[in-house]
């Protein structure tokens, strides 16, 4: 008996394609996004790879890439959870900030360190910054984060896989997450026990379904597939391109 | 202290176009339903009347215009519930038929007597007629109906509504339904405490906000109001004369 989970980063949102910081900033699909999530949807369809819940966090571009992965597929109709703790890293102050500009203003060095290393946050937002969700209603009864490191991320993350999803998937349940970059690196990195220092050179293109299988204790049987691995390659490197010339 | 509760009608599907019977086979929105369901997520916005929760039926159409009202509304983080309670009726061996087509082969009175009338069911589908649920896998383990009547509709919708509806309202939170013709028909018959007889004439217009304020009891402190009064006329107008020349 194996599970089968798939993780799907959100396909392109404006602030993706603007090359902005984005984290918790609730920022609107591309067109081009939207077909990412339409077509995950087709390579779901064509594996045999039918979800029976889906998990997103709370940001639409994760939302609607489910939703248009979901309605290629046939499989609108499944159960929806959305949790926080799917969100995307926040980046802090660096957030709705050009990724470029930071890079020159900053240094290679001190940008990378924000972008990739395991516990470096950026600095703190403030709560009068227009991209701080302090007063976000859909964030009432938490303590909303000022800034996360991805060390951050792994320790909301985590628990969550463990205590929810996890126990949805032994259940049989063929288990699709809908989220981040970030918060997908944390789970990747949980679930293929990436090291802190290895987790830096990782990046998970948009809208690919990423196959896991995994035995009873929750271990991958096999490296995880891409189900389109040329697409992606071309994705990843694209990521580990963002704010390079 | 009130509750409020949003009933909205999907908007109009490729079939409401087409004038055929839909019942539970899962037709797309048109572009005009898409529109309709964006303008609902404006009606409720400008009300400053902003869900808490949704819940959909499995169809697609009510599904997305959920989703397309809500991330007009921005609300499309607030969990999700999806029940076949709140399918539409179905529609039995009628399921796929021109409703024309139908009133000219069977006559005006077996006509209206399928479409309104509180207990008379229209003949049950065939398990391999194409428009069938049958073996649809997103109703396993439940007995899918091969037709409904609307009383077949109430003793499935309102004890979904009791059981578990009503139950989120009542802790305070702006409930939305998003639904079906019938489904809809079903609840406000419950609500508003209307007669075998007198529910037929009660049509529900699409993608139009339906508001109740609800007291302690679940009863209406006052008569519903559609968030475009004018709107919401002309379109319970035009359901009514469906089928008619």
């Amino acid at each position: 008996m194996t599970y089968t989970l798939v993780l799907l980063r959100h396909g392109e949102s404006e602030w993706n394609a603007l090359n902005l910081f984005t984290g918790w900033v609730d920022v609107q699909l591309t067109d081009k996004g939207i077909a990412e999530g339409k077509r995950a949807g087709e390579l779901l369809k064509e594996a045999g790879i039918l979800p029976d819940i889906v998990y997103t966090s709370l940001l639409r571009r994760a939302i609607s890439t489910a939703d248009n992965a979901l309605g290629t597929a046939d499989r609108l109709w499944i159960p929806v959870v959305r949790d926080w703790r799917l969100n995307e890293r926040h980046y802090g102050n660096l957030q709705g900030k050009n990724k470029e500009q930071v890079r020159e203003e900053y240094g290679q060095e001190q940008f990378m360190l924000w972008r990739r290393s395991y516990d470096t946050p950026p600095p703190p937002i403030q709560s009068d910054n227009p991209y701080s969700q302090a007063d976000d209603p859909r964030y009432a009864g938490i303590e909303v984060p000022t800034t996360e490191c991805l060390k951050d991320v792994v320790a909301r993350m985590v628990p969550y896989w463990e205590d929810t999803i996890a126990k949805e998937l032994v259940t049989g349940k063929t288990v699709l997450v809908a989220a981040h970059g970030n918060s997908l690196r944390a789970l990747v990195k949980h679930l293929d026990g990436i090291s802190d220092d290895d987790i830096s050179g990782l990046n998970i293109p948009t809208g690919i379904p990423l196959v896991y299988e995994l035995d009873e204790n929750l271990r991958p049987v096999k490296p995880a597939e891409y189900l389109d691995a040329e697409a992606a390659a071309a994705g990843a490197a694209a990521v580990a391109n963002q704010g390079g010339k």
